[in-house]
């Protein structure tokens, strides 16, 4: 990507490239393993014993059913969940990991732990704060409705 | 997107859910003009008065070529653009603004002023110095190669 300080874009852009290169960076470790970034993130979204309803996962990723769907049918051709009637909802569908998604789980999260110390290493705690506090009023700023509308 | 502060993707997380958020107020924004996120994007990204090359317009969005060409496609339909043979490159296509694309390129343009303005109004300068350094130096970690695996 071009990084032209003058773009006017520039919030976005910022936000996107560093995210675009933080899920580049996964995606090219999760396929040393024959998974990919999403799986990754979605072995994390499932609950190590209890399992977890198919209907929760989406929501915790921010994804939408269809795309799920697709990562979950995908997930158990390579044997990472199973899946398992709810005893608490006839029509509903638990998600558990199988052994070897369990500790690709398990891997994943050694992953990220080990670039949240690599962050935290280059970046004072202080800064990484106003980080997270600076994208949260973005992330609002641009919730609130008719914001590129009204006059104020 | 659930919102766990208790997620140890925090960094991606945060720079996702706040890019999506500004992505989504703009495609909702794009759709009242018959136009989307992405072609609001590829008008800015082509120069109003010499046109732009349609080879140089990727690596400026940062979007592979498939599917900038369904993008154009879809802005010549929409008369949003015109292509027309390179005088300096015989095989090359460059792209130009119709009187509708520019008009539509001028309203990306004060969208995003507006929502620039709306940020610098919520947030420091200095804030934003720091967000967007910080940015910049998980961009940078994430980019180096192998470093989810040196023992380092």
């Amino acid at each position: 990507m071009k990084d032209n300080k003058a773009r006017i874009d520039l919030a976005e852009y910022k936000l996107r490239s560093a995210w675009y290169s933080i899920k580049k960076m996964y995606h090219e470790e999760a396929k040393k393993y024959g998974v990919t970034h999403a799986i990754g993130f979605a072995l994390l979204s499932i609950h190590p014993k209890n399992g977890t309803p198919s209907t929760s996962i989406g929501p915790i990723m921010g994804m939408e059913a269809n795309s799920l769907s697709r990562i979950l049918k995908m997930m158990e051709e390579k044997k990472l969940i199973l899946k398992k009637t709810n005893p608490n909802d006839g029509r509903g569908v638990l998600i558990f990991l199988t052994k070897d998604g369990l500790s690709k789980r398990e891997l994943t999260k050694k992953k990220i732990i080990k670039f949240n110390k690599l962050v935290n290493t280059n970046i004072t705690k202080k800064n990484m704060d106003i980080f997270f506090k600076t994208a949260e009023t973005i992330k609002k700023l641009a919730s609130e409705k008719n914001i590129l509308n009204n006059e104020k």
